[in-house]
């Protein structure tokens, strides 16, 4: 595999302008492609794939890229056998992984992207680069015909990361709770990653960088802190 | 259909304990029943079967009941069909429902619910008796056969409500976000509890009880506020 991706907590950091916090890293991304291929089906309504392709296209013109919705071409998976560089939008990961299955879209992204092609996902788009997607923090609006994703990385993510979530007064379950709950019934790690931090990777090199540290979430051992700037040990996340 | 069910938000309030916030109900709930059958399979670790029965039998005693889990059963099915009381407990939604369907108790449950059964539900306990569980809060730990559920009320619950999650900066979806976008893919309405709250189903009177009122969220209608103490307007829950 020749990975070159940037997985993201998030797509915009409070007070900033949509991924203009990534604006470095996504130069180096991308430079090896003019167009970008979007894929906004993780979008469920308020807002539509032409104008969601806009607010990604604001962007990436401030990187002289050219965003192209895959929404556009009347053979996606071709578009996607065919670009040099793909971003993965956020909103509902059901949603976007069901219409990936619908699409027939799942192999020709996982194929690519192990080929070397550039992405960023945010959100629901570098959820569905691990095995599954049993890390979301979403709402199962629609049920995908499996839970299984692309499985590009050795460990799942979790997005938008919160130790505490809701008041102290609140019955309802913590995150880190969810995801000890998850490793009872699974055994791929889990990468938890708070808003402002991000994954590069690059080959077989996955480092950790943005604003906070990650965390490692594995079976049977503590909650293992990634320092932001460093690389991970990988050995330590792969599942046995 | 002869209903006697009371579906509550949570299990527990803050600072009392389990299910003793909702002790006159559960007398009146139960009074035709010595014994409650316990289903606690929602619970995916940190507490066994053995000790979430012990926790429920705990408040039951209190009323004078005795609670009998379900997994105490060679025939977990013969178990349901011969029950005069059922209590499902909360957790996680995606676990309870795989385990139901894995272990054939969906069609079971559902008709002796409909048949009068007296049904307590919590938070997953609660989510389970909709259509379908596309509303639940949970994270997607284990994948059921299908998302379709017992279907015993004319609407779906999202438990554990609240207006707004985390803080202003965090970028994730709020609850109310998060339940609209449901809309965009589904029909059926929602009964939005915060905690505290429950539905009282009696025969076809669906009335909202507890602390708080609750939300009625519907395709293409304002946000229906459910006053506590008052009856549902069924004619304006039911899916078109």
């Amino acid at each position: 595999m020749n990975l070159n991706l940037l997985l993201a907590s998030t797509s915009k950091v409070y007070d900033s302008p949509y991924l203009s916090y990534l604006k470095d890293e996504l130069e180096i991304l991308f430079k090896d492609t003019k167009e970008v291929l979007f894929i906004p089906y993780a979008r469920p309504g308020g807002i539509s794939y032409t104008d969601y392709t806009r607010k990604a296209s604001a962007f990436f013109d401030t990187i002289d890229k050219t965003c192209v919705p895959i929404t556009a071409f009347d053979y996606p998976r071709q578009a996607v056998q065919q670009t040099k560089g793909i971003f993965t939008g956020g909103g509902n990961t059901f949603l976007l992984l069901k219409k990936l299955y619908d699409l027939d879209l799942i192999d020709a992204l996982s194929d690519r992207i192990k080929h070397g092609c550039a992405y960023l996902g945010t959100s629901a788009g570098s959820n569905i680069c691990g095995a599954h997607i049993k890390t979301t923090n979403d709402m199962p609006i629609v049920q995908p015909q499996q839970f299984e994703a692309l499985g590009i990385v050795p460990y799942v993510i979790n997005p938008h990361f919160v130790e505490k979530q809701e008041g102290e007064k609140h019955q309802g379950e913590s995150r880190s709770t969810r995801l000890k709950e998850y490793l009872t019934q699974n055994k791929e790690p889990v990468v938890a990653l708070p808003e402002g931090t991000w994954i590069r990777i690059n080959g077989d090199e996955h480092r950790i960088k943005g604003k906070h540290s990650a965390y490692l979430f594995q079976q049977s051992k503590e909650i293992v802190v990634l320092e932001t700037g460093k690389m991970m040990d990988l050995n330590n996340t792969r599942s046995q």
